[in-house]
């Protein structure tokens, strides 16, 4: 295996544009996140996921690159939704009792302008919380303080196994 | 650079589990596909999106890896949410005149079952097709047949620069 | 009370316009349905809502008038809303066991065309039928056999007391 | 006409319940309001809604009777949706220039807890305001002031004729 990857690797130097070389020094540092910070899963070490919380909110601010865009360069709408909904569902996990889990029923989300600029940043806020179901808000906005996205979601609180 | 990339590499090689390693099999081979396939998008390329159209739908299956999962260890559902959006995006651009292009203004999703077991499929159709919007309908699928996502989303047509 | 509202219709027959009259008899007839013909709620009788079962789906409708319009003279969006809801919950609670009712967790609504002509009919269907939730989509139709808009909900089974 | 309509009545007045007569008081004086204050529409009558603006909001209270309950004996899904889509529809056209109005394009409504109570609150906010489509929040409570639904809605601008 590790000969494969470095062949892969030296394919990818020998023919990639600057931009793809960028892109792979990303992925390989999400991993590296995985591998050395503990992050949960390779999508958080992959996008540099890292939650703030606050009182009642969880804020994911993570880079903009040409990684996580579009054919029309602008962030994917997907990326925009796995921030958001990452960013809803950390905050849903944390206002938990333990061993209770929380898992999306339903997501809504309105794009509102084009994902630009250096950082896209989700911020989770609580609407409702009741014994089954939690329902969230979640605002994704760029560097230039536009709002991009506007999410509400339904969470359902399980017990864990 | 190049030597910079080797390096992170050769630090993943030396610390990582032999899933890490197959995720960046994966990650590299989405790059590569990039490069050489032509793909529009690095996220097209590292999820090994490919569309596939028949008569008024579009088809886009990928395989499932620890790479795409999330702390459950089931699919994220920003994933499953980014390879709908990209099924219905694909459609109503296909279905769009020369010169305008789809954006996706609203997206609704009902998550239905975990996303478990080797593929995720995705299908999406036309509901309604306006002068101005297009509403559009996405449906992801397992390996085992359960669906485990339904969507709907509006999308804008707008005049390409 | 017989004479309070005695008075109040003759003040509406002195001072009202014939559509203004129209309307009221629609409003008596449908309080008329609630007390001859058994239908569970006012909401039923006004609208004339009468549910019709195929395999696994469920079918209103109504007549439209200048009773149900919004200010652009066109079906107003909760009546639309009010029909889809009624025909998704009405087929819920015929799939569920006995001593069992459904109730509307999330609705989203995607509107598609001027509610005109002389009928409303929603139709509605099965997405996925769990141990503790359902999702159903409805379908909005006029006369003229038009799409005006298309609802999915997710709907909550609960034990009646 | 008018003989047909006091027929009507005395049936009603003859075979009716309490209630019954109770709804009928409600459904003419609704339809007084539309002939002597002006109102916009016959549901803004029956239903009694009447806007208040502040600054960036607006707010529509509702009596809360049998008259508008489902087979729960709670406030129906439609009628909190119909008070929701008009508390945000009024506001989003007091937000347009002259000579356009908005029109529901999509909405989506997350049901929280039972209407029950003697009124209901809806409160309606901008959350986007862009130069052909409006993003709006809205919020219902009962009387108690427990919040029993969140929705929110794409609203389009268009010229009117």
């Amino acid at each position: 295996m590790n000969e494969e990857l470095r062949h892969l690797l030296e394919n990818c130097l020998a023919n990639g544009s600057e931009e793809d070389l960028l892109v792979i020094k990303q992925l390989l540092e999400g991993v590296q996140n995985k591998i050395h910070l503990n992050r949960r899963t390779y999508i958080d070490g992959i996008l540099h996921m890292e939650p703030r919380f606050e009182q009642d909110s969880c804020e994911i601010t993570i880079p903009i690159s040409p990684m996580i865009h579009n054919n029309l360069d602008i962030v994917h709408g997907g990326i925009t939704a796995t921030v958001l909904d990452t960013s809803m569902g950390v905050l849903a996990n944390r206002l938990l009792p333990e061993g209770y889990g929380a898992v999306t029923n339903q997501l809504n989300i309105h794009y509102i302008a084009p994902g630009i600029g250096d950082t896209l940043r989700c911020r989770a806020e609580v609407i409702h919380q009741g014994t089954k179901t939690m329902v969230i808000s979640g605002e994704a906005y760029r560097s230039d303080g536009k709002k991009i996205a506007h999410a509400t979601g339904t969470f359902f609180m399980i017990k864990k196994p």
